[in-house]
């Protein structure tokens, strides 16, 4: 019989996961094509404005298949609720009973894109990170940093945002995570300080432009996940020496590689997707020097990934 | 929070709703162009065999939308498994927030389209039903029947089958609902004693031709919902007076008018709505002597009818 689980127990067994693990294992399994990921079905309601997403797949021969079903309901925060919702069910490829059901409300989906941001740093960060600096003071703004400790040894971060009580809040409980935490509201402290940029906000106009980026800089995309939103000037991805998308073909739709495509300052075949550079390190970062970009939209394989070892997790300890 | 509810919960609500009610409401929302079903979404496996549908949709202006998700393996029998399976998951069209998931294990599939069975019925059989023929003693040949007791008065049945011990215990099953019940090999029993014919089977070919069907005879065929299934002879189709589809759209792409019109015998033009026919019952039955068929491909708005039903009631009695 199908277990029903609540965020609560899904945040108590995530401790005891290594995410970033099994992320770049996903990443490798998309690569590879090995996971089919049919078309998202889409509901979008108008009063009040909300939109339904309902992202499903499998990794071919594995033991689950997985559908994910999240909405935005952006006047939610009106009657004090969250405007984001979600849960993944997970079932049996052989059978097709229902696994388990997890009521994450989203949770699972920031842990695994925080986990991506990771994967990505681990194989193009260079190898001295002289202090990280982060993009956007939310919830993905301290998913990303509390992953890089994984597999970034710097302690050092500068914190960007546009609300200084919010920047407040976010010092507050990184430093609580052992990081040393700056605040600014001036993108260009960041830029010329940090060598490991993350950018995790819902922006649709650039934070940062190609002349403030050092030398040696690897940039970490994770906010825009639509055609509309961008963070990064397009000129940076030209001048990047390594560019990479978590979904090729997802990121010539949308993120900041569908902006740089269509702004001309990139060729297609100058994108390697980021399952690659993990199978092969030869294509990923070969100097310190280099400037290195990624893009990450979000692959319905994380979810696959993420819910089965949480399903798994949960299923043995119990 | 969200509650979750299991089949034996389910089952003991459904007995208090009156199903073909709520069933004939949605067919005509759903002729007034108030339902809005996006495309199914579908995962196909081959080892073993599998395959899984994600149906959703709502009624605008309501307070829900449905997610369905049903798969049939049928190799599940080798492992003493139901080969169906299903579950509906309710959530606020408001606010995106999950209100309910019924584990109904397809059990409400079930109950939706014995339901159309009886609004069909309601509204095409002749008034004076002699017997009621039943092609099919599974579990929908027992969904047809029983549904049918609400709305005709007649309960004398025969019923057909290929498996003699399937055929008695239909008999011993139905003889306790009130039904007087014979049991038949041969489909020239049914078509020469019977004007109210539901059939409720998996067949690929015809079960009843043209020429058996007599004068004043309603058949409503529920058993053909894919592009293969076939239960009538096309040319049933060309002598009936008049046709009826759940969903036009959709039985022209599947089920018996998707064979009829593929064969020449029917023009688009003769067919009207099922939700059309209950808004202005000039378009049904004018005399008893007329043939009618109606074909029944399930429609999601039956989904989110029961469901809604299923999970007030769920909530108004606890």
């Amino acid at each position: 019989m199908a277990e029903i689980y609540r965020l609560n127990k899904i945040k108590s067994v995530i401790k005891k996961i290594n995410t970033v693990d099994i992320i770049e294992k996903g990443f490798i399994y998309y690569s590879q094509g090995k996971v089919v990921v049919p078309p998202v079905g889409e509901m979008i309601f108008d009063d009040p404005p909300g939109d339904v997403h309902i992202k499903y797949g499998y990794i071919r021969g594995d033991d689950y298949y997985v559908v994910k079903i999240a909405s935005g309901f952006y006047e939610n925060k009106k009657l004090g609720i969250p405007s984001s919702n979600g849960l993944m069910l997970i079932f049996n490829q052989k059978t097709g009973q229902l696994v388990a059901i997890l009521l994450d409300e989203g949770y699972l989906t920031d842990v695994r894109t925080g986990a991506a941001g990771a994967v990505v740093a681990k194989h193009l960060a260079p190898k001295n990170v002289e202090r990280i600096g982060i993009f956007g003071a939310g919830v993905q703004g301290r998913m990303q940093l509390m992953h890089l400790k994984s597999v970034i040894g710097c302690r050092d971060v500068v914190v960007w945002g546009i609300d200084r009580d919010e920047l407040e809040r976010y010092k507050d409980d990184m430093k609580k995570e052992g990081f040393s935490i700056e605040t600014t509201l001036n993108g260009e402290d960041v830029t010329s300080t940090c060598n490991l940029i993350v950018t995790a906000t819902p922006s649709r106009k650039p934070l940062i432009y190609a002349h403030q980026i050092k030398r040696g800089t690897h940039i970490t995309a994770v906010g825009a996940d639509t055609p509309e939103k961008n963070e990064l000037d397009p000129e940076i991805l030209k001048k990047a020496d390594i560019v990479v998308a978590d979904s090729i073909t997802q990121c010539i739709a949308r993120g900041e590689i569908h902006q740089a495509v269509k702004a001309g300052t990139i060729e297609k075949e100058k994108i390697f997707e980021l399952g690659r550079i993990i199978i092969d390190e030869r294509l990923g970062r070969s100097s310190e020097d280099q400037i290195t970009v990624a893009d990450l939209t979000g692959v319905a394989v994380q979810d696959i990934q993420i819910s089965k070892a949480v399903v798994e997790k949960l299923v043995s300890s119990k």
